[in-house]
């Protein structure tokens, strides 16, 4: 039995959609702040980044306005649970590792969150179906405004915000657009639309940010800029960016459908067939297979599945949510196979 | 719409069971015989090609002994008919290339084929299902014995039958058995094996012969020796062989379903998965699934196809029977929907 210490909704923004949606699956935005005489955390010892914990424990739990906020120290938080926040994009991969002195503060319905004491004192982010990077920013700002009525952020004049990486010094903000690109990656156009989003100063990454690998053809799409630019440039420029992609991605659909719809319903149907009949199936493996069945409702090439969001299935699919939704904690190769279960259960598939 | 020149009935044989099936699909036979006073194929000038083809199909015309021989020129044969003697292997893939002067001689049930001019005047073969050399040894002794009455074949006291490739001298006979080792290739223990027969002096190839993959999890393993032991000990050592081999894969199939069925049945359910949903499938991968279908069905993991033969099936799907199937001669992405439609009519798959 799975002794879940999360009393938070997790996932329910994947059920609904946003502007731009199913191509865009959800925006994120990111707020870096930092204590004003406190060292970095990379360079405070134990007692500075409890002391800093406290600090914004106190400010979450006294503040009424944060009352729906919960504030809960990475060491009391199973692995199980730390692996739901980083499969729910809420924590990052490091910060999931755990560590002396973090924390994470989690809003109600799972949508915005704050680590204490990852890479910076505080990042605040917030998260949303579809593209909507100015409501993401809104809520984000409105828990900053908040925070920096009891706390003194680190700020100059001429840099903005100060940040433990140089490269997110001044609006001290990321925004990143989470994009489902299966066409551009079937098409062979995927390395040609980076190279081009890179020279205009746009990160493309995989699936769990950097390094991580494009994982059923979903990409994060972020700004590098955070210094001379201001956070309405950055922002109006990043969403005209995404919907050149969303366009280039429903060109590549059309594509493969006049081009070759033997070939891509040849894939489309063999990733269903997979799925009826596979005994087992890997977390990787789902969120591919997962990924050409989406890309085959959305063409038309696959009738869609009654009541089943392909979306919510993604996430539902992951090794955390999987244990969570079975209530149960499997080593990996009883994980696969209760995966494949749960798909097929699912999807109502009939096969094996 | 085909034309095709072949009358024989090809591959009857594949419908019957015989000793050790399932394992063992086949025995094939071949002897080499060469005639005196001629140069070997690749020494004869075109006119003494011609000369010696002509020869042999004045005997076999003319010989009521031999009148279920049908007797025809390679050069009348289009190519898709050639490719159906190489898919049965009747013919080798050298000799389906064609040439001057080559013809093949076909019995009418199509179990007994000879070469002229391949890489010796004549190359006579046979061909039963399941463990049965001796059986093929008596069907072409037969013709052998037939043919020399109005033949003249070069050979020397102590030598024995002179061949064109030194390495068939003396017996001048090849014994090759096909058997189908999935077990043994899922345990990776297919190397070890093949190790141990070569040391043994018995080779070990792959569907098509020499240097061809063993597509299909199947292995040709045949006598190397033919020199210096007589015709007996050979067959009697390579049928003892053979059984070991039966015998390992037998066990390699126990440890499967002892040590992982779960790995197992996974492979099995996932062939059957694509086979259902696939669109198109080429000759290779029909094959891998076929072989991994067959496995299951043997193992007891799937129950048996309603009247199929999945023997049969691993022939029809080759690209020169579909087309004679299908009586339609296609480009090869045709063939592979053609193929796709054809496995999942005849094994009445549902999906897709």
């Amino acid at each position: 039995m799975l002794n879940s210490r999360l009393k938070v909704k997790l996932g329910n923004w994947l059920k609904e959609r946003g502007p731009w949606s199913p191509i865009v699956i959800s925006s994120r935005m990111r707020l870096a702040r930092n204590l004003k005489d406190f060292f970095f955390p990379h360079h405070a010892d134990e007692k500075q980044l409890a002391e800093i914990s406290s600090l914004i424990r106190d400010v979450v739990i006294n503040d009424p306005a944060l009352k729906k906020f919960t504030f809960i120290s990475l060491e009391e938080l199973p692995f199980l649970d730390r692996l739901m926040l980083l499969e729910e994009h809420l924590i990052s991969p490091d910060f999931s590792a755990g560590g002396k002195g973090r924390a994470v503060v989690l809003s109600r319905d799972g949508r915005v969150s704050i680590m204490v004491n990852e890479e910076d004192h505080l990042r605040i982010q917030s998260l949303l179906p579809g593209l909507q990077l100015l409501e993401t920013r809104r809520m984000v700002d409105e828990i900053d405004e908040r925070l920096s009525l009891h706390l003194d952020f680190a700020f100059l004049e001429n840099w903005g915000y100060l940040t433990a990486c140089p490269t997110n010094v001044g609006t001290a903000m990321r925004a990143s657009v989470m994009m489902h690109l299966p066409g551009l990656v079937m098409t062979k156009r995927m390395r040609e639309v980076v190279d081009f989003l890179s020279e205009g100063g746009t990160a493309v990454r995989g699936l769990f940010g950097e390094g991580s690998r494009a994982l059923g053809n979903l990409y994060q799409i972020s700004n590098q800029v955070t210094l001379g630019e201001s956070e309405e440039e950055i922002i109006t420029e990043l969403s005209e960016v995404c919907r050149e992609v969303v366009k280039e991605e429903e060109k590549a659909r059309k594509t493969l459908l006049r081009e070759d719809e033997m070939e891509f319903l040849d894939r489309v149907y063999r990733a269903l067939g997979t799925l009826s009949y596979a005994k087992k199936v890997s977390f990787e493996e789902a969120i591919e297979l997962l990924s050409t069945l989406r890309l085959g409702v959305e063409t038309g090439l696959l009738p869609p599945f009654d009541g089943i969001d392909l979306n919510e299935l993604m996430f539902r699919v992951r090794p955390a949510h999987l244990q969570n939704f079975i209530k149960k904690s499997l080593p990996e190769e009883e994980q696969d196979i209760a995966r494949a279960s749960l798909i097929k259960e699912r999807l109502n598939l009939q096969g094996g």
